[in-house]
């Protein structure tokens, strides 16, 4: 019997009408002969409510009990959805993170699933059960619960998959699949049917919503196939998988975009070793994430060294930074809040200087300046000035032709 | 260093202020130099809410999820008294029943302690914790999470107190203590200081709201001094512990009394041997628990039979011992629901038999007619017309001169 796991997200089971709906979901790819593994986010706002209520009491709560508080969101989700499922006739079993064998480290808020001991889920399929995985959660060695941070449930999903060899890992959520470009900013966006893992990783992390980029990286890794559907409409999604062909496909996918984005650019640092530790060790430190990062090329041993991170993170990244700025003798710092990322990517387009020199016209020819530009193998981005990123997507998508199917 | 046990109930933790407030508590015996374990139950409400959710998927939720579901509450209010601690100052850990140890047997929804392993309690102790634990739940062999049913977070404060040998397992809830009577009913009831297990247990089991019998019983067992006080003013409560004579101490203790009284008789039994088994057998299996039974004498094979349950039971014990009635070709059934018990407690009552005349006597004078009479040792039952309860509680409250400290 094949196997599949399912995985829906909080606004997919945001009340006891739409768990119901789930749960008939559940039962047909039961009724195809499949074993089902399900895997769920908390409902709706659940996980906001309860961080509302550590507020209450406490301004800054402690990363253990913050994950243990928070991990009820899931465990309520799960078990609502294996009683809707008995009520259709079905038997099911929900079980905590714990339960489902989920072992992380100990870094609570973010852990990391060290391994899954899938003992219990295969108990449970052999009698016959759907089993529900409350997601988001594991245990650690000293019998804590710790919760894995962003994109937590599809990570649960994809490791669970990959763990019981399932044939695929089905992504439930409140967008179609993954588009050309954003369907709210390009109506003319098409759904691609496929995407590779390395491609859906740059979309992911570029700008893309539909599924974090961390349960991407695990799913390549143990090539497990993903696919990100809606749970609200019956329409086939998008696969993302191994690629088809081995050639490179020298195609580009998509056009994705970012308005979370803050620059910090520090003026005059002195072009010695030890300088970029010394500015992004702190950074680090303070668990602030920098992301494209740009040093001009260094005239009379003296740069200008610029990166970005998200918006909210922009006023702690800028008092650490100014201090550091004041130790290494760089002469200032200037922040910018109003930037947007714009990339295209695509398999193999680097090695194609056309996509580039493309992309660069097709914004040039619009008006829009480009403040900072940086590569990986399949993705091309620009960092652009908010106000016109959706000019910048449109055009773009028009450019490379991606209304075409 | 002593150690004590406190259990604070869902109305003295209803928001987050009462949580912050409830921390100042804890803190306060952990500066007197104990250490603390604390029991709390959920917030308020929360377990009806998540029933009412629980009931949006499903008429008839399975017990293991249902229990999983309802052990969330729990888990939410010590992970928000653990935080609150924290914000005081204090080191404090929360611990699921299951993390706590609190190993049950399988009956979900009415599980019973079956050993509680505090390892990890007492290595969180060690390191200076102050350890919270979910109450009313625990955890089978089969490590699922299993639910203690009524009066559960009281039975899992006493049981801890018992394993860790406390010097107190104190109750902390919304009244000040067990009084002579219900303070409603009779305004000049008096608090008691002091009551042993058994009049504590037969006061409990009677009308008194203030402790589950089940922890009381268990308490008693295990010789565990409990502290019944308000979570809300800072007085002097009630403690139930061993009597403090050994010498049977002859005195009425308290009145209470009970309106969730209902009726049922079977008129004209043929009174044959396996005949109260025939209609007993039956309402167990449909877990209704029957309280009193009375069965008159019998006059020529002939006898009425007649038992009380909780008004929420009659229908369904009706429907039960209509069927039976038939078949053991007795003449008919009578239901009344508009019923209420009325009890005298004290230890050694039984061998002074004025107490039950003076009882009797006081009733008759008040012109209240006696429908049934049960006793215990300790303990004389009338159950009377209910809407005379409070006349026969005030009036028994003065007879027995219990206004009197």
């Amino acid at each position: 019997m094949a196997l599949v796991v399912q995985k829906y997200g909080g606004s997919s089971i945001a009340d006891g009408e739409r768990i119901s709906s789930v749960a008939r979901r559940v039962a047909k790819a039961k009724d195809a002969g499949n074993e089902v593994v399900v895997v769920v986010s908390a409902m709706g706002d659940t996980t906001d409510e309860l961080i509302r209520l550590a507020q209450q009491v406490s301004a800054q709560p402690s990363d253990r009990e913050l994950d243990l508080l928070l991990s009820t969101g899931e465990v309520v989700s799960s078990t609502l959805l294996a009683m809707a499922l008995e009520t259709l006739g079905y038997r099911a079993v929900s079980l905590s993170g714990a339960q489902a064998g989920i072992e992380t480290d100990s870094r609570y808020s973010r852990a990391r699933i060290l391994r899954v001991d899938p003992k219990r889920i295969i108990s449970e399929l052999e009698r016959g059960n759907i089993v529900i995985v409350a997601g988001f959660q594991g245990v650690t060695q000293e019998m804590d619960i710790a919760t894995l941070g962003r994109g937590g449930s599809d990570t649960t999903a994809v490791a669970l998959a990959a763990t019981l060899e399932a044939k695929e890992c089905q992504i439930y959520t409140d967008v179609e699949g993954v588009y050309t470009a954003d369907p709210r900013v390009v109506p003319e966006a098409t759904k691609l049917k496929k995407v590779g893992y390395e491609e859906m990783l740059e979309l992911a992390s570029y700008g893309a919503r539909v599924i974090h980029p961390r349960a991407v990286e695990l799913g390549g890794l143990y090539n497990v196939p993903i696919l990100v559907a809606s749970s609200f409409v019956d329409r086939p999604g998008t696969i993302i998988c191994k690629e088809a062909s081995m050639e490179v496909r020298n195609k580009v996918s998509g056009i994705v975009h970012d308005t979370n984005v803050a620059k910090v650019t520090v003026i005059g640092v002195p072009d010695h070793p030890g300088i970029a530790s010394a500015i992004f060790e702190p950074l680090a430190n303070a668990d602030i994430s920098v992301d494209t990062i740009v040093q001009n090329a260094s005239i009379e041993k003296i740069a200008d060294l610029t990166f970005t991170v998200t918006r909210s993170d922009l006023s702690r990244a800028m008092s650490i930074v100014e201090t550091v700025a004041k130790t290494v003798e760089a002469k200032r710092c200037v922040a910018d809040s109003k930037l947007a990322k714009v990339s295209i990517v695509g398999t193999g387009m680097l090695d194609t200087p056309g996509y580039a020199a493309k992309m660069f016209r097709t914004l040039y020819e619009q008006g829009i300046n480009i403040e900072l530009i940086t590569t990986s193998e399949i993705r091309i981005t620009c960092i652009i000035s908010e106000d016109r990123v959706e000019d910048a997507v449109r055009a773009l998508h028009r450019a490379f032709e991606l209304e075409k199917e």
